[in-house]
């Protein structure tokens, strides 16, 4: 399945703990859509988040944030991992 | 030890294997700065990269990629995993 990293860049304050919600909400819905959000990773000072996702395609990544929370990303990344 | 994702966006095309050489350097070069590169994403595509590392400071990640190759990231993020 392809490999996609993507890029939040918020206006508003962000916490971990309202990211972590969001996640929650991500991994209860991405099932209908074949998407597996892997691990996100946050910069609190700057409103900054990166996901790792698998997903048949970046349309099915943004549509489960779409669903489970509104906030889609600003950039996606179909990307490999390096070894 | 804080962690970082640093993002590149480079304007020539990049491959897996250049990639691979320049995250070898890094390992090679980044044990004086107590530096350690985790894990490297690539979008062949688009010739971005996102590495994720742990560094007393973005400083010293951004040196060891210096030292190492001398491509420093365009972005650098302290972030925190979430669960």
């Amino acid at each position: 399945m392809p490999l996609f990293m993507d890029v939040h860049t918020l206006g508003d304050k962000v916490t971990m703990d309202d990211v972590a919600g969001a996640h929650q909400a991500d991994l209860a819905t991405q099932e209908a859509y074949g998407v597996n959000y892997l691990r996100y990773w946050v910069d609190e000072a700057n409103s900054k988040i990166f996901c790792l996702v698998d997903a048949p395609d970046a349309d099915a990544a943004n549509t489960v944030h779409r669903q489970a929370h509104g906030l889609v990303a600003d950039e996606i990344w179909q990307v490999q991992e390096g070894r």
